[in-house]
């Protein structure tokens, strides 16, 4: 690489962080806008309100960028525009205009504003003021020591505003940084260690395209991100990314589902959508969780008709029309049943497609024949049902998730 | 207070955290757990899973407890187990009773291990190894320069378990932090302003007896926490905090459901255990997510039947018998709709209590009359049918949470 890289450093403000009280979404998210405009974060910060801790995190910045975000609010407790006037050798001067705006919104809502509102036009007399378009809270642009410092209220509706509008433009044109070129590919059905396995002599082969490669695992699923630098050929980046994505999918095709931010999901209900087909559903143990994931996808309600919770056994039997021998025979949790469940509920509710799950997620339940984490999966269509069992020996919420994902993924075999 | 405070710091690794890819839950519910237990978060710092970012942040702890999560798992960009035996001046040993329960944990799955699964065996030298119960990553405990330094894996499930089981008890054991008597009283109906101008003059009173009052808002409920210093009187100090809960619950009984970590659906699924009464569900625009609630509480197979997920019409006019007419007249959402849709799922599956959910969750589908985020909600029993309309003019996934609290809610005080 020609050019050095850009780092940046995330500082996020307020005693809530600390105890749990708020999950701090926004370090996360700022550093995914980072690292999409070629600015690498490494590291975040979290401290309380309390002037020491802000001063000793300020002054050990390392970045060229230092996001501050918190403690910007009009109470007592949020000191952080004193610290800050202090560790930049400032002070406080109202401004007119900001003072102005500050009225304006309140009147807007009806409401006087009181001093302590007022007092948010009070800002460090050094800075570049950065505009809050959704509060009353403005941010602080700051330079020193050849760091860029800027501060933002801790509100993520107000700082995401913030930081597209004016701050992730403003550090472009400051220090343009290097593009990177992105791609993301889905894949389910191998857990993360063996996946490494089969893709390593391909994962070897990236270093000499210096394409950098990461395992991001969530339950069911392993996403592959692909990244390089563009070094002013994005087309060429861009086309490295392509040749080594198309081995992967010729490596492994059965495995990929998808690419970016789709989830499996989105992609069944894309396939249903593009064919005018209907699905519905049957699950016990998951209990309303698959359900939940479909009817998520914006638009579902044009192929996603319904389902039946079949919890206790007298509902398999009335709903979906299994014969009470054949679970006495088999027990709920067994492939002829969960092949009746999806057939069904595929002819109750007349829909191209469906799927069932039966099994036992537990806590309780579990037998030494089938112990907790055994489910059940089917697919029915226009061609039959089919049957498969899983299992997955964790929580039961892991159960419920990791069936979940292999019920759709199926589907989604089938379909293909 | 006559003992020194105790703190603690908090250091996550992982490339995924910093660039957005994996929210960080896992430093907030670690504060919590610290503060429970008297002991005081005071920082957090995510890095990237880097060598020199690794050793610097370790060399800059100030707290007298450092915890760590995340680099533990068995890919190559995992580093963090050989960052530690280089910054505590050990090296890495198999540990063969480790070795042996990787294998048999894998072998229980139906799989072979892989030499990198039998690697996580090896484990710095002159730790104590915390053992990991849900998982192949053990922790690890050094001493230094008076410090207690724990690593654990970054995997939620794992690590808590390892928090509570194991790092925890010792971290008390070992610093005997002053003790803190809590209370935690679940409300729901009140957003968090009106509740804190409802129960001011309570507040205000607290200061006397020494007792701290947090607000926890999280979508439709908001948790009170109560908290005080034992001081060497534990008794006397768990008296202080029921006299003010006393009051607290003479001063708004409608709003208090239960405490602690109990969930809504939790507190139902008793009451319902108690009297041996049934629930069956009928819900469209929640699309499972109610029953995925209600069958996530261990146990719940003994009062919950099953339900009927009627995103179509179609669903609501077969499975629930509802009138077509009816559904033309009024819309799906709509009183006489969802009343039906309760009393039909309650007399198809033949159960002492049902609960409907009719509404607009959005993003599409909200009209000037109904615009999205109106839902209608209803109670079938013993002695009727209730009906009620409420509107949260919120995102999807804030609708359907929202209108799940209100419904459970509207259950439990019907019930009451």
């Amino acid at each position: 690489m020609s050019k050095r890289e850009i780092t940046a450093e995330v500082i996020s403000i307020g005693d809530e962080l600390l105890i749990g009280q708020t999950v701090n979404t926004n370090a996360g998210w700022m550093g995914e806008q980072l690292s999409l405009i070629g600015i690498r974060p490494v590291r975040v910060r979290v401290i309380g309100d309390d002037r020491q801790a802000i001063i000793d995190t300020l002054s050990t910045a390392t970045a060229d960028v230092v996001l501050i975000t918190g403690g910007l609010g009009p109470t007592k407790d949020d000191i952080t525009k004193l610290v800050l006037c202090e560790y930049f050798g400032t002070r406080l001067v109202r401004h007119p205009h900001i003072e102005a705006a500050i009225a304006g919104f309140f009147r807007s809502i009806g409401r006087e504003p009181l001093e302590v509102n007022l007092a948010q036009a009070d800002l460090p007399e050094t800075c570049t003021v950065v505009p809050n378009d959704r509060g009353t809270a403005s941010g602080m642009w700051f330079n020193k020591d050849g760091r860029v410092f800027v501060s933002m209220p801790g509100v993520p509706y107000e700082m995401k505003a913030m930081m597209e509008k004016h701050v992730l433009p403003e550090l472009r044109s400051t220090f343009n940084p290097p593009t990177i070129v992105h791609r993301t590919i889905l894949t389910t059905g191998l857990g993360e260690s063996h996946l490494a396995q089969r893709i390593a002599a391909w994962e070897d082969s990236l270093a000499q395209d210096e394409i950098k490669l990461a395992y991001l695992p969530s339950p069911g699923l392993v996403k592959l991100r692909l990244s390089t630098y563009a070094n002013n050929d994005p087309f060429g980046a861009r086309d490295r990314v392509a040749r080594k994505a198309d081995q992967l999918y010729r490596l492994i095709p059965e495995l990929i589902f998808g690419e970016g931010e789709e989830r499996l999901e989105q992609v069944v209900g894309r396939m249903l959508k593009e064919r005018n087909q209907t699905l519905s559903l049957a699950e016990s143990c998951t209990g309303g969780y698959v359900s939940h994931l479909i009817t998520g996808v914006p638009g579902s309600s044009a192929y996603f008709i319904g389902g039946v919770v079949s919890y206790a056994n007298a509902v398999k039997m009335e709903e979906l029309g299994i014969p009470s021998d054949m679970l006495e025979l088999n027990g709920a949790v067994s492939q002829p049943v969960v092949e009746r469940m999806a057939s069904g509920v595929r002819h109750a509710l007349k829909t191209d497609w469906s799927i069932a799950l039966s099994g036992v997620a537990g806590p309780d339940g579990g037998t030494e024949e089938k112990p907790v984490g055994t489910v059940w999966i089917a697919v029915a269509g226009p061609k039959g049902v089919q049957a498969a069992k899983v299992y997955f020996p964790r929580t039961q919420d892991l159960v419920i998730k990791r069936s979940a994902v292999a019920t759709l993924n199926m589907l989604r075999r089938i379909m293909a």
